[in-house]
């Protein structure tokens, strides 16, 4: 399809700076995976890496591509862990972290402008100096951009209460796949002139057009917040804790249930005491002006259920949901471990967990589930032990929610296939067997297969276990109006 | 391009029973109209109307409706008040007023699953059994139904705290232009599986296809409500009220904005005295565990600003906000009204008002402004008296978002150009160049030309002021997809 590598290099080089285009190995290596798991075979080093410094920049690159048909991988910080942002063959790498500049911040309509590859926790630090915030937070939201977000539909903790990336997104400007520059959405926080194309974009994993500016809505950052820690001695009493809670009309900034194996590791990670006090622990966090008269139903209503709960002002439970938001807690180097993102019905929560835990057993592998249980989102983490696989495996990627965390090392792309062909190939394929069935299990409950992540190339193998033939030759037909030649992030978001 | 109208209505016969299909003259009528304003060749008797009572009937009358190439306008309490559910030349209305049932309450999921027929009060009454609400809360809610509020994506007083109809949407069925039933995104409330084809649908005015039944995320019932009322001297300064308040970090579920010449009318229509106390009125509710201690911080803020500030439990307030939710306030048969419903960003509130004073002054009409303060959505009102018109034209509607109001009687379509035919041509060509303007100003403030009702038909003159020629030219190769030959409500809500 594309022209001869030469011919596009050319080009870009007559079209881009040095400073702008680079074709330096190390950097198409570093461009080449995201945090996604990626079997070795998958990887593809992109052709060279534009580092966008405008709008005009991004145009420019597009309509090379037109040109000379080559596919575009767009790309923020990189911190995909569903494979979002792994290059393509063939592909010319359009990184965004250089268009990284708060366009306005305008606190009293409670709007910003930014540009894509604004990290998420610098446009919250913009806010919080009036007072305000954006409320997606994904775990990676220290490194991870809003392009990226956007991208993704990102999600994180507060969801239930604030909802996902979707929802904080006002208006777009994208690049279409022939260059033209369109503005979708509007500036306030209503408005339903003709279709909804800013919620098309958003979630669409770069695949329809290439996200250069978002208008996102901001909203209050709470004066006060209260931490709740509550252990239980029973799995099933903390999910029933979830529910009475919202049967006492509770809303939760933040409702983390951890289960027991994920407390063990946090206890060999932390030297703490954690599974000592339990085998299932809830950190809930209140805000807002009545957090306080929130926090005190929240603890009656868990006390009565037999929980120990964490007094008023609690700093270990603040040092917890902490550790539950920036830290894996898990850098376990003796296991390979594949994260999931399934969501089920709140209603489901216990009925998933034991199913898994079931799965787990049968298919001899290691479990461990921590959940956004307010919004039903699990991140069940399967493993085996590393002495199964090749020694010289070190420890692998997961794409949980807390991939990309800073305090991690770089980490490389997890090559499922090269441990496959060293070792115990049962190990992997339990491994395999145990991740499938968890996502069908989500999807017999009336769930979903990825809750936040999104699809990227990693999850397209279970797209049509929840898709009908139908929806997807619908959003095929949708990429065919934006993208007929499938040049932007191909092979990524819809099969 | 369709079929002759005997080979369609044998086709209809042939299919559905009597009980289904009518051709009465008095039902036709009924059903080529909405409460949009309608200048007199707009109207479109339709052929039928079909009472569809499954998704059988729906696909049924889809496939027929593709064989015999004959339009479909799908409509449900034919509330809208842009034009959105009027007959089309040559169609069929398809009513989904008796699909309403509530197919499924999960109230631990905080999830309910309804046919399109579901009056959305209905809704919030089987939801107020478990403690919970649908919160997209339209004037209409008391007659209007969830198909209808998904077509316009309808918004109503409570969005700026809890969002929009799509804010709200989690699945859909639909029914697409070739009698396909498919099922776009998932029961849980996040969900990142490809596209978001959920939210396209929500708003796209029945064009893209049929809804045919709807999953909705419901919110907790607050147990505690406050209510204020707040008389300022000057718009200003109630504006300015607005914005401290969310300085004060404090998001109200209601925050209305009522102008003096909104008080008189109300004043008029109820006895009361409310434009002796004050040029501009703030009607604001709290609500959720901390209502009471946020109710105070905006006692405090608007004292501070020389508000003249109701108690705490002040039985006025509540009615009020009752009188401002339900009724029109002004059902004065001596003038011929339109409605507008724009939105700016909340900054640009005062700047708006003044501008369309101006306005309303430049083209000597009379203007009255109500406005969801809290996400900059106003309903100015423009109006000319009725002696300037012919004497035979009756009470006009207004497109604001009041009407529907079952206090109303049904009202007739507006013929703005049979009142322009007959009378002084100038007093409807003042309202006219007013209401140009006011949009022109919303749009010049970087607001929409619609906040909440839709683009329906009768907005449609205004869409590419707001909307890109690219833009345009997407959301028709869109249309394209899902329905290239233009028979799924032809017409609306796109260029």
């Amino acid at each position: 399809m594309s022209t001869s590598d030469d011919d596009v290099l050319e080009a870009l080089r007559s079209t881009f700076s040095p400073h702008t285009l680079t074709t330096d190995p190390a950097e198409l290596d570093a461009h080449a995976v995201d945090k996604g798991p990626l079997e070795h075979w998958q990887v593809h080093v992109p052709r060279a890496v534009v580092f966008a410094e405008s709008v005009e920049d991004v145009q420019t690159l597009v309509r090379l591509s037109a040109e000379h048909r080559f596919p575009l991988v767009t790309r923020g910080a990189g911190t995909s862990v569903s494979g979002g942002a792994n290059s393509t063959e063939g592909s010319v790498v359009l990184s965004l972290t250089r268009m990284n500049q708060i366009l306005a911040m305008r606190p009293e309509d409670e709007v910003a402008v930014v540009e894509p590859g604004v990290i998420n926790a610098d446009l919250n630090a913009a806010a919080a100096e009036h007072g305000l915030m954006y409320a997606p937070d994904p775990a990676s939201y220290r490194i991870s951009t809003i392009g990226g977000n956007v991208a993704t539909n990102a999600g994180g903790l507060r969801c239930a209460k604030y909802g996902v990336t979707r929802d904080s997104v006002l208006a777009l400007d994208v690049v279409l796949a022939d260059g033209t520059l369109i503005h979708t959405g509007q500036a306030t926080f209503k408005g339903v002139a003709g279709y909804d194309l800013t919620s098309l974009f958003v979630g669409s994993e770069g695949t329809l057009g290439i996200v250069v500016g978002v208008t996102v809505r901001l909203r209050h950052l709470s004066r006060h917040t209260e931490t709740i820690a509550a252990f239980f001695d029973e799995l099933t009493t903390a999910a029933q804790g979830v529910l009475e809670i919202g049967k006492a009309r509770v809303q939760p900034a933040i409702t983390e249930l951890l289960d027991r194996n994920t407390m063990v590791a946090l206890d060999q990670a932390q030297g703490s005491d954690l599974a000592g006090r339990g085998n299932t622990l809830l950190l809930i966090q209140t805000d807002g002006h009545g957090a306080a008269i929130e926090a005190e139903i929240i603890r009656e209503v868990l006390r009565g259920l037999g929980a120990t709960v964490s007094d008023p002002g609690s700093a270990e439970s603040e040092r917890l949901i902490e550790l539950r938001r920036h830290a894996r807690g898990d850098g376990i180097a003796t296991e390979v471990r594949v994260g999931e993102d399934v969501a089920v019905p709140r209603s489901k929560l216990v009925d998933y967990i034991r199913a898994i835990e079931d799965l787990a057993e049968e298919h001899q592998v290691q479990l461990k589930v921590v959940a956004h249980a307010g919004d039903g989102n699990l991140h069940p983490t399967f493993s085996v032990p590393s002495s199964e696989l090749s020694p010289e495996s070190g420890p692998e990627t997961s794409p949980d929610d807390d991939a990309g965390s800073p305090a991690l090392p770089e980490a490389a792309p997890v090559t499922l296939d090269a441990a496959e062909g060293d070792l115990p190939a049962s190990a992997m394929s339990r491994l395999h067997a145990a991740l499938d069935g968890s996502v069908r299990l989500a999807l017999e409950m009336g769930g979903t297969i990825t809750g936040e992540h999104g699809i990227g190339t990693y999850k397209l193998r279970w797209l049509d276990w929840e898709q009908s033939a139908e929806v997807i030759a619908l959003q095929r037909r949708i990429k065919d109006v934006f993208d007929p030649e499938y040049r932007l992030n191909p092979g990524r978001a819809i099969l």
